[in-house]
């Protein structure tokens, strides 16, 4: 593909993302995609063959960006601090919005995941990457002495993204940052007490 | 309204529950609603005005009903094995449908809580009554000495409902029961451990 081409599909990508965050997947007609990217019909067919396989795209785009932001987000000394500075960019990320739209992962999980197994399958690849990458860092915790060996570091690693999503979804409903960070404050209450 | 109105309304309520749960509200028409509960389109309108009127009504029904279950779900000798025993009655709950269709509350705060602030203020009232239950227990569970007395049972509460709603999600998406149970248990350390 040119890059012109690649330009072209790229903006596509990126605009259908919003329009997915803000109102889903089903909800986002061929037509709005076309009145937000200004291309045209032809040309988005050029590059998507149907509505699936636009919003297959949009989530592998989506999947690639947030999986090389993780480690790039563990900043600091410890594994628990890296842990905490990734937790504390993804709050950020949404408080930008002031948790309008939430997390297209988690909207699209809820919408998707019992009717289309192409979708699941990329968000289950989400959520598998996004613990096993805070698993090293638990894992890591423990060979340096930060957390208690007896502990699942799948389980906490789990536990840690569960109540990122739940958490996000308790501010998305309140409109008020304050419950995701109360959830995040007792979340790490758990992670330092087995310093 | 006569016995048989409250009996067809109820009836119109929980039919039209379970296509929300399937469905969620934007994709559930109201030619599907007359279909699963074979109601005649005008004893719909009678008893439900609008779209928006028969959502809310399905939503504060299943609230009223979520909201008596958990005081009922609080089994157990100390306040921290009734929350335990708590999250296993929802697990249950879940683990009858394999994990299709998830939380009726969870999937709306993510499809409406942006669009329309009706529905996201009984899924707040929801949440919020929801985690004052559990903060109660935690009240308790400090005053007896089952949990550290310096904790914000408040924020304990918010993780909690944040860990169940982010647990099913991951359960919805692998339709593997052992996401949430593995949550639930890692949640349980945090619990425990304090006494």
């Amino acid at each position: 593909m040119t890059t012109k081409g690649n330009k072209t599909r790229d903006s596509i990508l990126k605009t259908t993302r919003e329009l997915y965050v803000k109102k889903g997947f089903q909800n986002t007609s061929i037509s709005e995609v076309i009145s937000a990217t200004g291309v045209k019909k032809g040309n988005l067919y050029y590059h998507f063959e149907s509505k699936e396989a636009l919003g297959l795209a949009v989530l592998i785009d989506a999947k690639t960006e947030f999986l090389e932001l993780i480690p790039r987000s563990f900043k600091g000394k410890t594994p628990i601090q890296k842990i905490k500075n990734s937790i504390k960019t993804i709050f950020e990320m949404m408080e930008k919005t002031n948790f309008v739209g939430g997390c297209l992962f988690g909207n699209t999980a809820l919408e998707m995941s019992d009717n289309n197994p192409r979708f699941s399958c990329i968000i289950k690849e989400v959520f598998t990457n996004w613990w096993g990458l805070i698993e090293e860092q638990l894992i890591e915790a423990q060979m340096l002495g930060f957390l208690d060996k007896t502990l699942s570091t799948t389980k906490i690693a789990k536990l840690i993204i569960a109540s990122i999503e739940g958490g996000i979804m308790l501010s998305r409903v309140s409109k008020n940052k304050n419950d995701f960070e109360d959830c995040m404050e007792a979340l790490e209450i758990y992670l330092v007490s087995y310093q």
